[in-house]
């Protein structure tokens, strides 16, 4: 309908064309993955430029943005990087004009112009290729497009970083499409979608999901899942948390994931925990949905389970067992201690070394003793590491600076909470809970983002003193 | 569970403090609607102000935004003047933080900061008072109450100018709120809630819709209606069109309307007929929807029912008799025709007399004569209305202007198009058709937005030159 | 896909082909309808020996069916006359094999043959054309046209009662389609399709709906409606009640329907006052959703709202007036009331007579002392009406007779109940209350249908005892 | 809220009163498993007369209904086997009541009584346990109970036949609630609930589905699933087909089944390949619905993709090899190919003696020219048996049956067409497609179900001459 009357493709691109005719990108992916050679940039520009200039009409602008955006997908990777560089070099702010609108500005001050003036200033300070980009939405899934188009980006900028400016132009997008007030919080169960429970599976990152059996068990009547989903993006969970209906608050994530473990009441459960969070969409980083699911899935779980009186998490604790075999910091050792701390920072691996006493048979090589000096060790370890190790004023431990921005509070370690292979190499097989007390919420976040100061309970406490 | 600290009500706001308990606004609404003395303007400036500093964590500054917006909300008309007065003056942009960024930016250009430096003016030029606005989202309702907060707001401008800023703050986030990729098009028919049917009832604005009986005729078989709706406003129509299937153009309104007209057959019909189409909210005046509204029906007809060959409108004129009986321009009418305006120009109520001869029994007053020459006159008149009156290179007339504007031709002028009260007071009974040429379209807009060329039939040319 | 071979239509009947080659029915109903002369005859009755067999397999004379059943919907009403007329007569129970089914079924007496022989028999007494109409069932919407059917049935059968037997099988047929646990249960609200409410308006059957603005009242927030569906009749309800949430037991049907009055919390109400109950489908009469529609909706209002704790209805005694006018029985009253009555009961119109004196303006004619005393006498008639006037051992009003059988107790009886023309006519003004005292229904069931006994309040009784 | 006044449970069945209470069988079920003692039998006797008798009023009856089947669903084996008996035995048809009712019947012939004696006459035929199966549509999942009930019944009938007239008064119940007209044709795809996807591995009867990988494949593209829905059993499908959208005729499940094949352009494919159809409800054996299934789904595919011209499907042939290796008819084979055959018949075990030559790699040991007469010796013999071995009229596979009784015909026998264990085991590994020729359903049907003639392709008749 809104046929161009301008392409831009040259030799190498004819084929794009019987995309923009039949629409169907995906078939010709696999087929032709142009470079986007010099003799098609001109043509590129001409078509950027329809675009901005709304050429044809809002209407017609709108459709070319599209075929822009069908075009960058059968982009080989090299294409698709000039394709960006050409719009952060071309299209970025014109300072000239810049220049005269500040101008402009300072002679408004004191007027009633003012307003005018920096609405003008405001306007020019974006660059054209962030109107291009807002284009985008006329594609059919153009909310997606953009969020993959930002992943993609965030894996060019690392070797190129003259792309991070446009990086920002689509962050500042996304922050505003994303805002939270859009989102949908969803329930998951089984009776959800194949189709998306599928992207569980592929997006879990605490406690990887080996099968649709262990999905399963996780979508049970004592457990809870639940999503985040844009309008625009419905088959594609933005972040997700799982939940288990329990009694007491738990400290080990195997009986929690057990697929043999008896189905408790839901009903009957007095604590919550939310013992995984999983962002899905890499694209979307730095665009924050965490802190809004917890506490939303809190206050829906409040009202449908009035039994429910206590919210923690159970969490991994990823920099430990990194903090501990590098820091250089004095560890505050006993001699007992200190000695055993030696021999295991003397192995040829000291990690390997570890998660052989803490996981291994001990008892056929003797080992009791040393195992259970081990464990106070880094028991006590474990507690300086979240509460004292610190970047700048952060939790040096980027789980637990989420928990505690949020206003939790660490409420208890455990010891022997995460056996699995990768729970001993990261956390020495150590959890935490984070306790969301609704009513310290607050006052614990004020303290911690104000001075740094982490709200502990007094386990924790004595885990430090001793 | 994110009960504000600092609760900013005095004396009179104290039972607003009931509705933040009870979290129902609409309640107390009629009961009480304080006007905001001064003594709570200080603790009003408390809670923005916690808002704005994400006091509490961003999921508490969002609460608490979110019962300020309830507390607009029970405020009187004087109450929530003096809100956004508050707004306006006190949440302005920092002219001192301006300067210290312009002086970054001009010391970065040429720089790698320029980038940043940009970014931080830009950030900078955006009043603080806009981020809240953007936290009102957190109400359940949010989209739906800046909507109606930029209704009154709209309302308040006119006597109160200082307000402007603050409405194009609203607008801004509005137009970003509402892009057109983020709105869904649905289909209405009879079986379509009555709660958004009547809306319809309550929105049509080009021929009222006088019953449910009118509205089911207008939902028909061979009829059509589609809205566009936003993913956060489900029950709130933004904007609707309604398409009579027929064959043929059709010139009359009241047949396309008649109750009784017997039903066609759809996939049969060769034209469709876009005979009105409504906003419904005035609260987003300056976010269009119209050109791509009639564009994506146009698109779902094509392709649902590929019998239809001709997209064209039935509109009315809506500035045609204002203009003609005041308009200082000659007329250039022949000698006969300028002595039968005369007597009609120096009428008491000129309109009044046309009507009389448009619509009256004119046979028993003789007036058969009068009546013929006054048809030629008006036809002739109306074209070079629509086709020459202009402001700027804009059509004068606002209908005429849009649809020129989207692309379209003038194809016909109709004489008795519209023979009610309202029709023939405003338009003289004439209507006119724009059609819709799918392959015109981006030429026609090119034309018109360029140069202000309006392309036409040969049939209105040869009403031009009569 | 599956033409039939052997077409029966004859001269007459040739454009019923046209329905079956474009399958709608709808279009040709208007412009034929043969009335199936007995040249057609021959061929209808292969038609139906065709489906009846199973020729061309079940898919095909399922097929097949439905095609009889849409050349049923083009015949004029003379012609579908005799299309049942042949069923009843042609496709009856086969006596000769009914005969020797009961041999057999006697011989097999004692022998373990005789589950198959009774089962045997039991088939053969169903006759043949109770098998068509459950073929019927293949038609797209073949629950609604057996409905239908049984609609015009019962009109027929009237005037001719040949046609009996027919109507009993549809009727076996529905009440096996329409068993309740087929049903569902659906609230009414102002958000549901324009479609059904339509319904609403058209099948309302004790206090008819004005208008959408009445309709829109009867669901505002402190009202109820439920009505049950079919799965394969989803835009068609079959029952439905409608409910206003209240404090204490209203005795008015005027204050309720009043369009002005307040909307109250339905959160604080503690009593539900059923106020209307409707069939929809004449064809399903003898099908009874009632009871079961009061007892679900009861069980869904204390589930959604636990304050309430009343449940009552405010009914009509639609047979008061016509008894109390045409009664033989002696009234038992005292002579001042006999008196008065003697009056009444002489004038022209008595029914007429009353009327005025309820509900006119009494003191300029000075009978404010008249419309006590008549007031007083017919309370206590009234009283008599529903609790004593029998017909064998139920109760005389077919209002009364329903919820009595429900197990409701007559609770309250009220004065000026419902002051519309009809109410008056009809039930003197007054209205009665029918109470469903959970604990209380079966017990009251047993009495009523075990011996006819009444359960009445104590204020009842003591009008009874006036 | 109808809570039974004379409960039936005795000491054995006190736990059974606390799900009544709690309403959660499920829940106790693990707990304790009764065997209804006889001490329970009255009690039992008396709950179902409750019932039967309608004792306060149909709700109540209902309700009672509906604690009765939960009671059943808490007995153990051998309780639910009693209590099935009980119905049997106590609730069977009354042979007095018959004899009069025959003898009003015999005394009403040729009156006008005959209908209602007839029916009379009728309902004392059935059994009244068979009421009380209705009356479990009460229980919240009704349908479904009587569904699992069948399954049991059916299990417990081979070793116990006197529960035969049950099974048979269930089975009636069925075929009527699940008339064809009321289920839902719906298509699965990966957007499917995993839910019901589950349900598919598990019920899948003709190739086993290994793991949700080789179920998502079959849900591609260039595949489509369609299965039948009850609306009271939303989340159970009662029988589903597979079907493949390719170029011409496969002969060759594992190509079909390969997860690494391409996936195809279903707009493109011309022939739909039926490849396999599962029934998933053990408790409707006898209910059939293949046939509507596969012209249903047939009708779908013709109205969306009409590139389709061909419907074929690719079929086991599941008794052959086990008639081949038991038949003692002659075999009609020549010289060479019996001596091959007797060697073969000879072996100790000769089905698996074929297996290798078929599957093996037979260049090894010699067999290429053994293999090669094999395969002419069993396509010979398995045409003759598909076309020739009969029971009855009927073909003794019961496959070809149920394809041929619905009008298909027998197309191409495809050597090789499933290598897997259990083909080769069953079919030697050979498959077969039946075609289903839109014109020729209707007459090939007839053929078959009337003289047994089986309609063959010309390749088909090649292979029988040979």
């Amino acid at each position: 309908m809104y046929a161009a009357e301008e392409p831009f493709w040259g030799k190498t691109l004819r084929l794009i064309r019987d995309i923009w005719v039949s629409g169907d990108a995906e078939e010709l992916k696999d087929k032709v993955r142009p470079n986007l050679p010099d003799s098609d940039l001109s043509r590129l520009r001409a078509a950027i430029n329809a675009c901005l200039e709304g050429r044809g009409g809002e209407v017609s602008a709108r459709a070319r943005a599209a075929q822009l955006g069908r075009a960058y997908l059968v982009l080989d990777p090299e294409g698709r990087q000039r394709f960006l560089e050409l719009l952060v070099k071309e299209y970025d702010v014109d300072d000239a004009a810049v220049d005269t609108a500040i101008e402009k500005r300072n002679a408004a001050l004191e007027s009633d112009e003012l307003y005018t003036a920096n609405l003008e200033l405001r306007d020019l300070l974006e660059p054209p290729r962030a109107r291009l980009l807002r284009q985008f939405n006329e594609l059919k899934e153009g909310v997606k497009f953009l969020v993959d188009l930002r992943a993609e980006l965030l894996s060019m900028v690392k070797e190129n970083p003259s792309l991070r400016p446009l990086d920002k132009d689509v962050l500042r997008l996304l922050v505003s499409w994303f805002d939270i007030g859009f989102l949908d919080l969803q329930r998951i169960t089984w009776s959800t979608s194949a189709a998306i429970l599928e992207k569980l599976i592929e997006y879990e990152s605490v406690h990887a999901i080996s099968s649709w059996k262990d999905l399963k068990n996780r979508l049970r009547d004592d457990r809870r899942c639940f999503a985040f989903f844009h309008p625009r993006m419905p088959d594609e969970p933005l972040i997700f948390v799982e939940v288990a209906l329990v009694n007491g608050i738990s400290g080990n994530v195997g009986e929690l994931l057990d697929v043999d473990a008896p189905v408790g009441d839901p009903e009957k459960a007095d604590t919550a925990i939310f013992y995984s969070i999983s962002n899905c969409q890499r694209g979307l980083a730095g665009v924050s949905f965490g802190n809004f699911l917890i506490k939303r899935v809190v206050a829906d779980l409040v009202a449908k389970l009035p039994n429910l009186k206590t919210f923690s998490t159970l969490s991994p604790i990823p920099g430990f067992m990194q903090w501990l075999t590098t820091t250089t910091e004095p560890l505050g050792l006993s001699k007992n201690e200190q000695e055993l701390w030696d021999t295991v920072a003397a192995a040829e691996n000291p990690r390997e070394y570890m998660k052989e006493l803490i996981a291994g048979d001990t008892e056929e090589n003797g080992q009791v003793v040393e195992a259970a000096l081990l464990k106070e060790i880094l028991m006590k370890l474990c507690a300086r590491y979240l509460v004292e190790s610190k970047k700048g004023s952060q939790a040096l431990d980027r789980v637990a600076h989420f928990h505690l921005s949020n206003g939790a509070q660490i409420e208890r370690i455990n010891w022997g909470g995460d056996l699995t292979e990768h729970g001993i190499y990261q956390s020495g097989g150590i959890m935490v809970n984070y306790l969301y007390k609704l009513s310290q919420i607050e006052k614990n976040h004020e303290l911690y983002t104000g001075s740094g100061e982490i709200t502990i309970s007094s386990s924790v406490k004595k885990l430090l003193k001793s």
